[in-house]
């Protein structure tokens, strides 16, 4: 077959290029004058960055360890840009882990806690017992109020060793942890050390309110949230129903929305462990429907969580949720992991159970029907990019999934999942390495801007509330580009 | 929307589990009764290797360095049945680097061999320079005879020194390079330091001759081949012509073939360095016309090399490549890199000039219009999966685009690329990764069968040449199955 001239493969080349920019995330937004000057700033800040990597790969912001670029990021003006950002909601974070450190030393500020055992000063020394109690707590140990070891050793060092210890920070992050199963029981380890100190009712409220105070510090104005609806208790022994710790939430969320009315709204996901007898899950199923009826609006559904190649399949559980009223929407974990042919069939389960959105879905671009099925259903992906890198399944940020999703229009979000542990903001972080490692160099604010309203698309929103949700959340959009176009080089 | 019945459902999720297995590679193949039971016990090692890794991922073969798993992988009995397969053809691999070490060693055993400087004692140290001459060569240099050296330190210590410096194999391989740029340079040095040694033409025949030899003991019995075609030479300081050299080919592949008519043949891409100017690049196209007219059997077509994030893009040379004649075929290395948005955009380049197949390709998971079109045109994707780790693309192997392939049934090959340099067998051990890691749990002997057939179907073979290719792949399969039934366990 004879070669095109090399003026018709010019064109048929530029035709092909655009075809396929066309399908990419965001690639369907048009953008107005002023959008327009503020990309060209903001793509000349990502090429700027961008470019220390070309020369010099270690240098490349979205190729190496999370941990290792921090302060680099979090000094960069890209970053900044991204923080002011208004980008809709979080749609998956867990409860306890969304909150910033400084809101689990704001605990410890607390009176009548108590502490049995040291914190750690290397790894893999056991964590201490938490406690609040009015008067030394009778099981073993060697309690101590935390008041007196502030007094012992200064708020100052206290704090320290508190902040050192909740999280999963480390500046050797490649060698920290060996495999995926060692930073899981870490993990899982913060989790259950500061769980008494954050289910006593007087900082479980304290603590939610805080967290949406972050969020909306981070241009983040709407929250549906996964929990496991730990007993709450007081200094009266009292512990609190599931019912009372979602009307708490509740409360809160309330409270918050009237300080703040420019935020969307709260939701919530009841996610219990997926490491269960059959008994204890069947008490789920009973509590969500509880849930349900009780507040309709504030539960968006049912999710399972805990580490997925270690989990019960989801084939143990499909014969009860079925029997779940239909009304209760799914919002599965599924396909957090490395695997083809194990725990990533998930997916199917997901997909068939009629999930609304996929928690992770790290593995479903290794499903070509699950993949098909995503499309023509619409079921959002939500994306945890910092997570996967730190929970071990990529390292390098350009090799993860989302950047097919991505490539193609998937339905995507990008979330955050637990924050806290790597010391990321509650969305700025993520949405950072999404549009620097996991999008194409070519990508631009049509992305993050994309990224912004499917948190609104793909939320549980009903069509009312989605509608005042776009409104001001364009209004706070407008309000940005203005202000940010106020602050760039008048060569943009 | 009402849910179904769990009996509805199970059926449903059969039926999704099916037509998603359905399109896997290697799924249309119908095994006979003998290669099931072959199918048995080759999954039962398959299971029970990955099953390690399921309590313990740090033991898991398919997610860890090929270093430091090369010795488990040899004692393996998966991979002695891997070894035994009839694997097809190699078509990926570079000139010098089929070989194993062992042909380098052979080679330092010819007389009139020079060195100047020492084999390095750590890393970083310059490399000696090698030269073939009957006086002490005339450029400056400590030049001793090699035959010297040897009898200074041992013939055994030499050759131990030569196995330790001609390849990237480390005890410590996630830490011995710190980016892609590193890795590629020390892999550009070896090639560089031992260009003269292989390129003195008692050598380079002897050399291609032991790889075909190493090929056949692997059970592969086709190779096309890329070459940069460096200047031969020999004592009497003649330098062999192009045409020359591909005449030597032409006649160890002539000598090889009389010896074994099982093998079914070698072909050649003429594949020089992406790193020239036009000058050089218009000699190029000039030489693989003369070389087409002269050997029109065994020249299959042409390509660039090079590491391609470096690379001058594919847009600088389309212009002068539309100008070559039809009959020249192109086997383009296109996304062999990490990024998107930038040389990734080859892969456009690649497909739109009418490559017949793309070396790694491992970008084009995020190229949608790419995707379609190595479908719809048949474009196989030669993939190189440890080649694509020890160089710093990707870390654990179940991250490796070649999943996404696998899944979908995309036209692939596994191919090793340099298995010299990573200690590698012709490719037995990128087969073994590819099943183990690449590959689903579930994944079995009809992938590894329809691997050795795609890379007859996706060959450079003429119809007639493929017909009996086939017939002779097909004898030796079947003879493969027979064979190792006899060594199985009865419980199969």
């Amino acid at each position: 077959m004879a070669r095109p001239s090399y003026d018709d493969y010019c064109r048929l080349r530029e035709e092909f290029f655009n075809r396929e920019q066309s399908r990419g995330l965001g690639a369907d937004l048009v953008l107005s004058a002023d959008e327009q000057r503020l990309n060209r700033y903001v793509m000349h800040l990502k090429q700027q960055e961008l470019a220390k990597g070309v020369e010099n790969p270690y240098e490349l912001v979205s190729a190496r360890h999370f941990f290792e670029m921090l302060e680099r990021i979090n000094e960069s003006p890209l970053f900044k840009v991204i923080q002011q950002m208004p980008k809709g909601g979080v749609l998956h974070a867990h409860d306890t882990a969304i909150g910033s450190t400084e809101l689990i030393v704001r605990a410890t500020r607390h009176e009548h806690l108590w502490q049995s055992g040291n914190i750690p000063q290397a790894d893999g020394e056991p964590m201490p017992v938490y406690k609040f109690s009015r008067t030394k707590p009778a099981a073993e140990g060697d309690w101590r109020l935390v008041a007196d070891i502030r007094r012992s050793i200064g708020d100052e060092a206290y704090e320290e060793a508190i902040r050192k210890m909740f999280t999963l920070y480390t500046k050797d992050p490649l060698n920290a942890h060996r495999d995926i199963n060692d930073v899981w029981r870490k993990f899982m380890a913060l989790f259950i050390c500061f769980e008494p100190m954050v289910t006593y009712r007087p900082v479980w409220e304290e603590y939610f309110y805080g967290c949406l105070e972050e969020l909306l510090a981070d241009n983040v104005t709407y929250l549906e949230f996964r929990g496991l609806l730990p007993p709450v208790y007081d200094l009266d022994d009292r512990t609190y129903s599931p019912e009372e710790i979602v009307q708490m939430y509740v409360d809160q969320s309330e409270k918050f929305l009237r300080a703040h009315p420019n935020f969307m709204g709260v939701k919530f996901i009841y996610a219990p462990l997926k490491f269960c007898d059959d008994r204890t899950f069947d008490g789920y199923l009973t509590l969500v429907q509880k849930l349900k009826e009780r507040f309709p609006q504030f539960i968006a559904g049912f999710d399972l969580v805990g580490q997925e190649d270690l989990g019960r399949p989801h084939t143990d559980f499909n014969e009860r949720l079925l029997q779940l009223p239909p009304a209760i929407n799914f919002f599965f974990h599924a396909g957090e992991t490395n695997w083809a042919g194990r725990r990533d069939e998930n997916l199917i389960d997901a997909i068939l159970l009629g999930t609304k959105r996929i928690g992770h879905g790290f593995a479903a671009l290794k499903h070509p029907v699950v993949l098909e099925q995503i499309k023509q259903r619409q079921v959002c992906i939500e994306l945890n990019p910092i997570s996967n890198q730190v929970l071990k399944l990529v390292q390098d940020f350009r090799n993860h999934p989302g950047a097919f999703y991505f490539s193609d229009n998937y339905p995507v979000v990008v979330s955050s999942d637990d924050p806290s542990f790597w010391c990321a903001s509650p969305l700025s972080h993520d949405f950072f390495v999404a549009f620097m490692g996991l999008a194409s160099a070519r990508a631009d604010i049509r992305l993050l801007k994309k990224l912004a309203l499917n948190s609104i698309e793909y939320s549980s929103m009903e069509v009312a509330e989605k509608a005042a949700a776009v409104q001001k959340w364009t209004t706070a959009w407008n309000k940005f580009v203005e202000e940010t176009l106020k602050t760039i080089p008048a060569e943009f």
